[in-house]
């Protein structure tokens, strides 16, 4: 491709995205392909001649955009969102025409610091503390193995990543409800997931810090080592928070290491209203929140912040002759940071979003998000078919179908499974599922950049109907 | 941002990656500036009000720029390139404008399909068996370190993910030559990097086969726990290619699980004259290599490679409620192929790379880089105050000054050291360094998407000119 057509073609997809973008809800929201159906229009083996863009192009618009999930339409309310934006998208265009790799501090300076200053901004945004440093990694995944990671070389002396885990077992607490990363972290660190202690929430969906401490007590006298606790600031399941300064002072008391996965709910600690929430944050030892999810920084941003910088290079520092370079001291390498080697420009497109919108617009994107969400909650409870299944704190909606007089769980289940499956089947919007108390719960997050009155007010009106016409079907059968 | 000033600015921004790439060589390759020069151009509090984009523009163009280390510039000859290029940029901005998670196939259906044709097409391309399944990871890193979790997972019949590491002390063995990579990933599986075996080379710098026999059979009889080989073809210090066959024996022969680290060579193996390599190539289990070093699919994009996609999948599947969705058997979800669960729809920029450019022409790229690498060794090789390290077998040259006369290591060493910081602090080339059988090694790899004779003729010049000022210097002290 030669830079005239990479101009022309340049324009064609940016014109493409403004387009995709501005007319995101026009799609059917979960693709209604099937499985295999988009492999068995692409040839299984590799062109040796050069194909003209137009017609990749063409194949993109005609085979690959069918079999997309639309993740940036307003009528997307599953999972978490993964907003992106325009700035975010021009950074992201930026750091792939630069093609710099972040591993050390002279691989590209810029790169290096303006991540030290990003995370920072971040890190006063959300109104973290200032013995917090930050760094940037994919995923909060990611992060959360490095905080687990780094408890178990303190735990060790910094003796398990040298000679390997020995005779102690390591124990990790977390509640029944946090994220299944845990688990995977626990597994990688080779800990093993049998030693991850799940605490038993209240009914609020939050950890209970009584049955915290007395886990970690028989634990001690059963000869474990307890070695790390991760709170959840906000659940996946429901948005739950946990009691952060109980397990915080639980954690200094047995000299246990704190991480908090505020993956989701962190982005909105940059309000006012959450400062009650936003002060608790600093009560640990490492934190991670997703600016890729509520920031409109697009996927992958996690923001992960330390307070014991020191514990974390040693960590991870391995120092081959190819990578050995002077004024170690004076400068940061987040290759040590981390378990990547290479790493992306990220910083950049962080830097135009928060200039590009300013503090201040980002605060009322999300305010707003979270009144929509209340808006949809109070819709839910006054119907009197539906049940709330847990408490809404910002703009995560668990709820069911539960008609008048039907109260058998199991068939209550069976419904709302059905329910959840008609309604993503119309296409027109997607919302996602979880376990709440073994009843089958329908969660609806309210958090696409674009999103309106208007679209939820569709959602709820389809949500109703669609349930209207089960209830029907089955009074009929 | 509106749609129309994105458009404005994303037109501008293509034009100026366009004007970039075609004039990355005017830049100085590695940045000039000193440490904490960009922080303290960079405001320390974030912005409330939302800032104009020109004004940020004109920013990045006045305070990133010259804080960039020019990893496009055909000038760039250090570590290993990452290569960048019209049709992966084009792919990038895509990507990050549909903004699609690719964790499972419901969350869109068609990056994961395009995932495994585009891996199924490097497979084809490198010439590795088709039972081998692929998977994209960030990078070589996250993929060695995958590799050696199942290892971990199947030599403890799967327990030790879930037990944690118990009375068995686990081996893995390397060369002495092996990246830092499997030192990291060691050290994060628990297993320690004293258990890191690393078995000398011989005198082209690869994995001596008999002493990884014996250092086996010493450690079985030590009762140490055998695991896994990580070999490489191609070392990062000199491009050394470990005896794979002999490896491969040695690990059915005990057991063993075959881990192929090939991240910048194995792009080569796509031509017909690295056969002999590249049939080499699936005497392993897995077996990584970075398309975003030399195929110009830009970072992050590692292709990682698994005969045993069921074991891999054991190794990292947790299944929480919010997960589930029914057609598991039928689809791929590539969030229990690793670490990460969310993950970016990186086939995309894949495919249209390899459509765009067409494997014959890719073939005549990488040919070209090896010629390149041929002409510069030859020339280093004729001159008398030059000596070269390692064997050529591709396009990295490992060489020094070596003056006739000159022949007290130390001495050779320091002002190998100083060659090579005059060099690069000129601006006008990068290159990096090795040490090898304790020698510092100045390494030149000649693989840079728009490198042309005249750039390396260029880069010779200048090398030669320093030296000789160099030794002029330490004539007249």
């Amino acid at each position: 491709m030669k830079k005239k057509e990479f101009i022309k073609h340049g324009y064609q997809i940016i014109d493409k995205i403004a387009e995709y973008l501005s007319e995101a809800d026009k799609y059917p929201v979960r693709s209604q392909v099937k499985p295999g159906e988009i492999k068995s229009q692409i040839p299984t083996t590799p062109p040796n001649e050069s194909q003209n863009f137009d017609e990749i192009l063409n194949d993109f618009d005609n085979i690959i955009v069918p079999g997309l999930t639309h993740w940036q339409s307003p009528n997307f309310y599953a999972y978490f969102p993964s907003n992106t934006s325009y700035p975010s998208i021009l950074g992201e265009l930026m750091t792939s025409g630069l093609g710099v790799n972040t591993f050390s501090w002279e691989t590209s300076p810029a790169a290096t610091e303006l991540e030290e200053i990003v995370t920072d901004w971040l890190r006063q945004m959300i109104g973290l503390s200032d013995d917090f440093v930050g760094v940037i990694h994919d995923t909060a995944s990611t992060a959360t193995l490095c905080s687990i990671l780094t408890a178990r070389e303190k735990m060790s002396n910094f003796e398990s990543g040298k000679k390997g885990i020995g005779g102690k077992i390591f124990r990790v607490y977390a509640s029944s409800e946090i994220h299944s990363s845990v688990d995977k972290a626990v597994r990688i660190a080779g800990i093993g997931t049998d030693n991850l202690v799940k605490i038993p929430v209240d009914n609020n969906f939050a950890m209970r810090a009584d049955l915290l401490r007395q886990a970690i007590e028989s634990d001690l006298k059963a000869g474990f080592t307890p070695m790390c606790v991760v709170s959840a600031m906000g659940t996946t399941g429901s948005l739950a928070f946990d009691p952060i300064a109980e397990n915080y002072k639980i954690c200094k008391e047995f000299g246990l290491w704190h991480h908090i996965d505020a993956a989701y709910a962190g982005s909105a600690f940059i309000l006012e209203e959450f400062k009650h929430l936003s002060e608790l944050a600093s009560h640990c030892d490492t934190f991670v929140f997703n600016p890729h999810k509520w920031l409109f920084i697009n996927f992958d941003f996690s923001a992960y912040f330390v307070k014991d910088e020191e514990s974390l290079i040693r960590t991870f520092e391995i120092l081959p002759e190819y990578l050995r370079y002077k004024r170690g001291s004076e400068v940061k390498n987040y290759r040590d940071w981390g378990i990547q080697l290479g790493r992306r420009f990220r910083a950049l497109k962080a830097w135009f979003v928060i200039r590009s919108f300013g503090v201040d617009e980002l605060k009322a994107k999300i305010r707003n998000h979270i009144a929509l969400g209340f808006m949809f909650h109070d819709w839910v409870k006054s119907n009197e078919n539906f049940e709330i299944l847990a408490p809404v704190v910002m703009n995560l909606v668990c709820f069911r179908l539960h008609p008048i007089g039907l109260d058998d769980e199991s068939v209550l289940n069976g419904i709302n499974v059905q329910l959840l499956d008609d309604i993503n089947s119309t296409g027109k919007v997607f919302l996602s599922k979880t376990k709440l108390n073994d009843k089958f719960a329908i969660r609806m997050v309210t958090a696409n950049l674009n999103l309106t009155e208007q679209h939820i007010r569709d959602a709820w009106n389809l949500i109703v109907e669609t349930s209207d016409e089960l209830i029907r079907k089955r009074l009929l059968r």
